[in-house]
């Protein structure tokens, strides 16, 4: 059975939404970031950059939310979960989760996580101070370009539906307003509705 | 036919190396970053990001590093750039590329284009300052336990290899000597080899 190793509060809750919207079997372990599980020898042996989510599947461990999702969605195409049978389409979804990846996930992290790329307090506190815009800015590039309605890639659900959701619920943690972004803020609103959303995030609650 | 937006010294050279090992027909355009070229309003109409590379197909625009190497794979797929027939493989390239794409260059980034995050010109150095050591941490992650011989998938050349090949040429602009990683050293030096990585390259002198 598939198992997925996830954090409150982490990128990890959106390949675990999308495990769950694909009606495979799974098992989520939930890991505990602040007490360092992450840097357990178990651990680090399935994912040496001791972050999550890490997919362990009956051939190996994978890593990276992108990947993870593009898979679960070709693991399980009966759940419809990405456009499987058409190159540029997939490869459309595929550039909005890289975007959410590379730029998105990026720009919130400069807010907690900027030891990663300076040493310096005050730089750090630099980072910190200018993550509103960042984000602000990332989120007004998806409302006014990438986002289709009524789902993230249009018609169609597809697990970039749980990614951006899982970005868009930091967007007060990161002080943007989120009803800058009406498109955004509906949809974040109507992924929260749903059972597997609902039976997901019940899994993080105490 | 297929058009790709490249500018010297930038990640695009990945994509338009994998245009090249692919034996499709394709059209490369050169931007100048410096001259703003990718301000311009016909440029923003294809890639609002106002970034490289961007992908012109005749289905529309496709941006995002990881996004076109997959593209390029599945709708070359006598060029055999990647596993298309097994998910897991696939998603363990997959996962390479997004490593690639969210860590490795953000990493670099932080050199040259720190004013992404952050305002004040202190941060700016002192995320200038960190580069030798963030890069190296990726590096020995990637020649410790990503890279797996001769090629960074294995046995098999995949679109993973002109990706690593344009990230490690940057290793010594961001002040990391590249014979602390061997194996990338070895490959780097075999990719510039390669008759399609030289007819590329060609393409950036002068």
């Amino acid at each position: 059975m598939l198992k997925i190793f996830v954090a409150k509060g982490a990128c990890s809750l959106a390949s675990h939404i999308a495990l769950e919207e694909s009606g495979v079997a799974y098992e989520a372990r939930r890991l505990d970031l602040a007490r360092g599980d992450q840097q357990s020898p178990d651990y680090l042996a399935l994912n040496p950059k001791a972050r999550v989510p890490t997919l362990v599947t009956d051939r190996g461990a994978l890593t990276e939310t992108p990947a993870i999702l593009a898979f679960v969605a070709q693991t399980v195409p009966q759940a419809r979960l990405a456009p499987l049978d058409d190159p540029f389409t997939f490869a459309e979804l595929q550039s909005v989760l890289s975007y959410l990846c590379s730029t998105v996930h990026v720009a919130h992290s400069h807010g907690r996580r900027g030891y990663r790329w300076a040493d310096d307090p005050a730089a750090l506190e630099a980072m910190k101070a200018k993550v509103p815009e960042t984000m602000a800015a990332c989120f007004g590039l998806i409302e006014t370009s990438l986002f289709r309605g009524p789902w993230v890639m249009g018609e169609a659900y597809t697990v970039a539906d749980p990614y951006l959701f899982t970005l868009a619920t930091w967007l007060e943690g990161d002080r943007v307003d989120p009803a800058r972004f009406p498109k955004v803020l509906d949809h974040r609103n109507r992924m929260a509705e749903r059972p597997a959303v609902k039976h997901v995030l019940a899994f993080y609650e105490g």
